[in-house]
């Protein structure tokens, strides 16, 4: 098969992270007999530098030619600590999900039996745990209409949904539930805000075409106890843009870390993959990041093109390195290798 | 001193762990020779089957002559399940705290010595953990406008903060940090809300005021995962409302049980004391459900109007408590004492 891949490192640890996952998809391609052609673009902070905008037409571009986006990280401190900036680095990547479509951002977290041990959790409370998260991602308070007024004393931010765009979101988490083990947990606000109450109206009609899903409701703040209390009733998790950060962020615990998750962004037209981690920068260039939610995220981009048997090949690699306890400092203080070495570890086991 | 205490139950267990709390505040009045007059009044579910208000003008009117306020807890499953219902529980919960102008909700957490064993984290991550959340509790998505377009097709929940209702929540903040471990952690989304931008240059602002008070500013994905990993780094977090409702359940994994939170709800004028947990409608009437978060409540009560030295005898018998084992199922599955002789024993310690 031949893919053309755009990459979009971005900013902090971005570069450096991405720079193993295309070692490792050019290990599959050699093993796999494919044609992989990565071509290489600016975003977030590092586009700012370089043409003053986050997200120059040529990166557009390139992504809307290409097959798939691999995207490193967004993010760097100098606008981070600048809350009155009027351009920003995160622009970037929310204008690249709005302009590619890409509503649906699934990232799966499961406890890695090697990994039980370094979690903050009690190995009893997570072993087996196994969900995967359905995060609106193209809606909600992050593209809602923002204000500030002209004395800059009052601020707002608007949170929006449309029947339609719970649907199609809604549509994708039970046919994935349909696979795995048949439950759909809607987190929301539904005892507060107008919008959760349009995603659980909006969701229970949906169930009714697949009465074989269970479905369950949770508010937002029971549900960040219940990630911690009981990770394994979670199947399949639904919910909107705001909360699917927060929540996805803080199920990475039961990895063991959140340099371990990857994510498949899709819409209809083209799907985008990227670690769940930030731009990392106090890392940056440290050569200390962990390069593995990138080289799964390299995983899950097979798998949407259905080559199923090269992403797992990755799978496997990424098993076999962390039994030999091959991991970066995140993972273990003890056994501690470099980005690159971990990534060229990874790829020599492909 | 004399105290006209204002009783509101609520729902689902509000009621029972209220009893409680009450029980508890009259054995502080007989043995420190106080006089605490109590008055009940009916508010959420309760308040609509018996009023079809969730805040009738006489539940109002009561709290605005009392000195203090008891809460319980609201919400009722009829609602949860019906998405389409106008008049709800929540709605007189919130008319309240907007009414009686409790802007500031205060919620202290700590690992408990005695019951680090029964929390889901490992004990090396929250020995010695202690930090108070200040949420701000009459602003933000909550209380901006709601719409839901005539076909019922699209909503929207609009989040609004002025510099203002930040100004009076971050210097209590920094108060109380003061007399703390001197950290202020503002917990936001600069990198993406407009609110959360003003939030942040507001409190930098601030901040100034209190040179030897360090802030820190952590995104609230981040601070979701934080809580988890370390939380010992916290000491004051200060953070907008709902960020605050996610982050503070989510943070009673620290105490080993939601049922051990209590609350401060304070304004310039009036002020209310609840427990952080909801009214868990599954186990209503059961006497299962743990009246110390409820009990704590009333010590933070007590602590409002300077009796430190109530406050601190309802403390110690809640701690003997736990010490001998008296606790309700939450806490521990081998020893469960029912609501009502937890109340009594905690009592008879006093
Ligand atoms: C960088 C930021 C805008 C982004 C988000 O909030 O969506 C990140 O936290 C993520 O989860 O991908
Ligand atoms: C019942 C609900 C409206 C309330 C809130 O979200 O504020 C509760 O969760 C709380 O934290 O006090």
């Amino acid at each position: 098969m031949k893919l053309n891949i755009a990459v979009l490192p971005g900013d902090g640890i971005g570069p450096e992270i991405t720079k193993q996952s295309v070692k490792v998809l050019k290990a599959i391609a050699e093993r796999f007999d494919h044609k992989f052609l990565f071509e290489e673009a600016v975003v977030g902070a590092a586009a700012i530098y370089k043409t003053k905008n986050p997200l120059p037409e040529t990166t557009i571009e390139l992504c809307k030619k290409s097959d798939a986006v691999l995207f490193g990280a967004i993010g760097d401190p100098k606008y981070d600590s600048n809350p009155s900036a009027k351009v920003r680095p995160e622009q970037g990547l929310l204008k690249l999900r709005k302009d590619l479509g890409l509503f649906a951002n699934i990232r799966p977290v499961r406890a890695f039996e090697r990994l039980i041990k370094h979690s903050p959790l009690r190995p009893e409370r997570i072993e087996g745990a196994d969900m995967v998260i359905y995060r609106e991602l193209t809606g909600g308070i992050y593209f809602g209409k923002k204000t500030l007024s002209e004395d800059a004393q009052v601020a707002s931010d608007l949170c929006v949904y449309s029947a339609e765009e719970i649907t199609r979101m809604a549509h994708l988490a039970f046919k994935a539930a349909q696979k795995r083990r048949k439950k759909v947990t809607l987190v929301d606000k539904a005892n507060v805000l107008e919008t959760s109450r349009l995603w659980r109206r909006t969701v229970k009609k949906i169930a009714e075409d697949y009465p074989e899903v269970e479905v369950d409701f949770l508010y937002v703040d029971n549900a960040a106890m219940q990630m911690i209390i009981n990770p394994k009733q979670f199947d399949v998790i639904l919910t909107e843009n705001m909360f699917g950060d927060i929540i996805s962020d803080e199920a990475s615990v039961i990895g063991g870390s959140i340099g371990l998750l990857a994510s498949a962004s899709v819409g209809k037209e083209y799907a985008l993959f990227e670690p769940i981690h930030g731009s990392y920068p106090q890392a940056a260039g440290k050569g200390i990041a962990n390069p593995i939610a990138s080289i799964l995220s390299a995983a899950m981009l097979l798998e949407h093109f259905n080559l199923l048997e090269e992403a797992s090949a990755i799978q496997t690699a990424v098993d076999k390195s962390l039994e030999m306890n091959i991991c970066t400092s995140d993972i273990s203080k003890e056994s501690s290798y470099s980005t690159e070495k971990v990534g060229t570890i990874i790829e020599s086991l492909i």
